[in-house]
């Protein structure tokens, strides 16, 4: 068994990290740390846990990184970079849950933190050159070796499957892609602000942060490597009253004579060996892969307008979180990809 | 008092009807008829009713047409148009909810038919040079002198007025416009089927006929009208675990050199003697207009990427299908507009 | 038209007032104070009252006194004792949310401070002997002239409205009455706490504070005054996941020879006058009173185990609240009781 | 590896049963039968399960019962009964979900089904002698033996957990249980019903068959057997916006001198060795068991007013239906008990 330290533990990431790991063959939780509600078991501040994992919730100061194989840091911006290197040079490897190592250029870090409203100076700049972009579906072997694996947002994963194949090969004409994204909250955390109470959220969507989100960097730094001229990402996320789930449509222009045959077939093949990817010629459902670390990508093409749709789900705690986390951890261990992710989930 | 009477009383539609007019100060409920359920009152179909309106629902073969001022036919797909004769010669003007009198050429009935998989003849085709379209925000002079109004579809609605600023004044480039909508269950009615059922629908968001929702049809021959080449829409509705509620986002190419601050100048001065409409620079919330017969706005551009963008949020029961119906009414019988719509909805 | 002020108009009790007096025939909103969120219009704050209310919030020390014919405090516990005697010495009627003012009894307050863990000494204790409990259905004509109304709390009036009769008649056997409650979320406020977010909320029920609600006493202290001995109210509440709505399931010892026709005819005669009070034998929906000020009870008997039952809905933010207090500003200013209150729900 | 048979594989019911059984080690799924939607693969009708379980649905007339060894029959009341004898004179041992085989007697039947307001004849009634009512907390000894296993209803499990410790320890003084139920809609199954529609349902709570549901003469026949004289239940079920969760807090008078502290105990001890049972001095969440097979309850008494109160909570999908069946599979199989079961469930 391989163990694991989860900083960040008391959020609902570390949460959905401990979900996983105790259902986990090969990797056993071995410390669980925080900022907050330290000094008592993790199943008191989630009291669904209560016998299966009680583990205490130490301080940051009282880790000990002795035979920590993996440390995962579901820790909000800007506290990655500041512990980042204490376990660099345990060499301990890190999966990071922020932006704080998504990208390797400053300049995109700066971007993404303005975006967000935040203070955009890295603590830890030095080490964004070993910063891994922890997609596997497109980066395995880049992260296989990784020291340092930046997790991607939830809404960039759902955003990049939905269209790699398309880009890579090439059919989407425009330079542009419109990006429509609908989230559940808890993608905001357990404190997600009076927007996201139950009164106020019950019954209320809206769209944020129009065309500005800090997930857009994310998404053009990726497909800038792929294709010239950069394709730019026009992209409006909405909040809808869902607890758990991602569903993006994404439309651009379709290069001509190619029909929704081609591109299921397109995409079809190009996720074959992905054990966690599924096109289909349905229209996807965000239960379809609720509590899971699966991906459902449904690609069309409207013949009348000659335009390209993919409508993408996933899971936005799993397989845009916690779960993506685990199979970067798998492939950084030498473990199966899928290990401990493999489960059917709950319906309804 | 303006005597009405309610043809499908039963469903969400008719009931909306009777919520408003209850409150109406020159329009009284004068007979309900149904399908189904028929022979008892309506508050024992709809329990809140009980002692604000216990009028019993009769079948429509009992009804009678004397005094009556206006008809509402919140009737199904198809049925408006095998009684429409008779309130015709009666001269009883009628506003329907259906797709039966939306169009004035049979070609376009027939796509909208053909893609709501339906039957595509229509019964009473003679009447269709007669139909008016029921926008008042931009048909206020036809409806006024209709004999027969063809309520829009909820989401053509927060289409249309989410762009037609925009459409009129000529500044989207592209030929094709993107509109995603997302929409509440309701819109599917009492009886929406098994995917709507709470266990079902609580946690789920799909889609469903991308690019070829019969709205669609509505939407471009209305557009048709204003601009050559004529424009082409994509639209991708969603539903969402709300009740209440529409939410479209639209994107197009904007003509160069017009900003944010242009469109919302724009959107504000074209709509500045439209009671029900609000342009906004806050992001939308479908809140703001539940239980209301408003339409709020936020238009936008992209800069970045050329791209305009307009947020849309209506109430699809009422500016989204009885509320719009009522303002129709209002003007048809020469009342004020605003007549028994004006409230502020509750919240939350 | 009489001038209202609202001391804590932007909590979700003071949004309450305001929705219904903007549709009030005989209030009108003269002046809005808060403690946060002050110098800006109310519509800033609650975004659907745009075009409908833009009155700015004021600073409790701006409020000006002159020509006020009524207050209502919507305010936390404890806020109102501290600003009680400007308006009582002014002779301004004020109605208060909180328990300040729903005891005559020093004794009695404390009791209910102590089961909401709060400071129990009480800084405006003379005042006690002015406080007149605000339930128009049982003290209607001290309403009339009170000087300081506390309004009750939530429970306690679907509690009491739901047992009244019952025990008035003295048709209950036992000294005990279980009291089960269940309650929408609406209730915390805006602020409702951790537990209360979306994510937590949308698919839990939980009890809390079990047979030492601060509730218990209002409801003992009323019943005190009719029956000896006194009754005991056993009290479990339950947060659902719901956002309106109050529904309280009652359970006692009925008096031999009861049945279940006799009740429904003692509860229908007792209520026959009371304009919000509705005694129905179907088993009552909190949607039938959603958005309305009304109650509704179905009492009944088991007589295979002796048990009378009574089932009793409201909407909490209305009838348990700030409909509530509208019906009593109606009694105090000799203005129908109805005034304001009477508009149909809108359903679903 | 045990093979199972599936008999109404397509309900709610079934599909629990095949999320189960595809994480469990011992136990697999042979065959899938049901009445409709037969001659596809399971994962057409629910589709998350694509990937994971793609057996065909058969008819019923098609299943083979050669090396089956145990059935599940996930059907409706008075299906079981129709071909429970095949199965029996194959030595398949069987566990019914329905109310057919709860009873040994046939007056407790027609109690059950008179009060669900079926017919209430029995077609296998020789089979009843045989029968053993499937609560492995209370029955574990003849559950091992049994051929005919009625799994008991979600209602009667949470009730009977939640009492059966005071009720054998005989600290209970009244004749009468008060016994108070909320439950989320996904026990009334993929077809609830119209009030069940998320419209109607996510903001309503209603009570329905007051003091007559069926689970009633479940609860009184078992506890029948421990006390004398007999106890009666008064049990009111509600119906609350929530997919998954029971709630039950009942309520009774103490025997003098118990208090919560020793209630505590009492329940702690009675349960030590129950792998599924958690008595807690929290309030449970009904999100602390959802998705598991546990039950947790919290005993008090308010030794104020004399009141013996338990708070229980389960999953009514799973401890409340398939997980219980399973539990039942396992000791039937002489398996482990909790084979299957013990996994986290995933929050929010």
């Amino acid at each position: 068994m391989k163990n694991a330290i989860i900083i960040g533990a008391t959020g609902f990431g570390g949460l959905g990290l401990i979900e996983i790991l105790l259902r986990h063959p090969e990797i056993r939780i071995a410390q669980l740390a925080a900022r907050r509600d330290t000094g008592k078991p993790i199943s008191r501040i989630f009291t669904h846990l209560e016998g299966f994992c009680d583990i205490e919730v130490r301080k940051p100061e009282e880790i000990d990184l002795d035979n920590i194989d993996i440390a995962f840091f579901s820790t909000p911006d800007r506290a990655g970079m500041t512990i980042i290197n204490d376990f660099f040079n345990n060499n301990i490897p890190v999966i990071d849950f922020s932006g704080d190592f998504r990208f390797n250029s400053i300049e995109h870090y700066r971007v993404y933190a303005q975006n967000k409203g935040m203070d955009d100076t890295h603590h830890a700049s030095d080490m964004l050159r070993h910063a891994v972009y922890g997609l596997p579906e497109i980066n395995a072997q880049q992260i296989r070796n990784a020291s340092v694996v930046g997790n991607p947002g939830c809404f960039s994963i759902a955003i990049i499957l939905g269209l790699l194949p398309a880009v890579e090969e090439g059919i989407i004409e425009s330079d542009t892609i419109i990006c429509d994204g609908k989230t559940g909250v808890s993608g905001a955390g357990k404190n997600p602000g009076e927007a996201n109470f139950y009164s106020q959220r019950y019954e209320n969507v809206n769209s944020y942060r129009e065309a500005r989100h800090q997930h857009i960097v994310e998404v053009e730094t990726l497909f800038g490597r792929m294709r010239s001229p950069q394709i730019k990402i026009v992209f409006v996320p909405q909040i809808v009253p869902l607890n758990r789930g991602i569903l993006v449509t994404a439309y651009a222009d379709i290069r001509e004579g190619i029909n929704s045959e081609k591109v299921f077939e397109l995409y079809s093949e190009y996720y074959r060996e992905k054990p966690f990817l599924t096109v289909t010629e349905q229209s996807p459902n965000t239960t379809d892969v609720r509590g899971t670390n699966q991906c459902r990508i449904k690609p069309m093409v409207d013949e009348r307008t000659g335009t390209f749709i993919t409508i993408t789900v996933i899971d936005n705690l799993l397989k845009g979180q916690s779960g993506n986390a685990v199979q970067n951890a798998n492939i950084m261990l030498r473990i199966d990809e899928t290990a401990g992710l493999m489960a059917p989930a709950f319906y309804p």
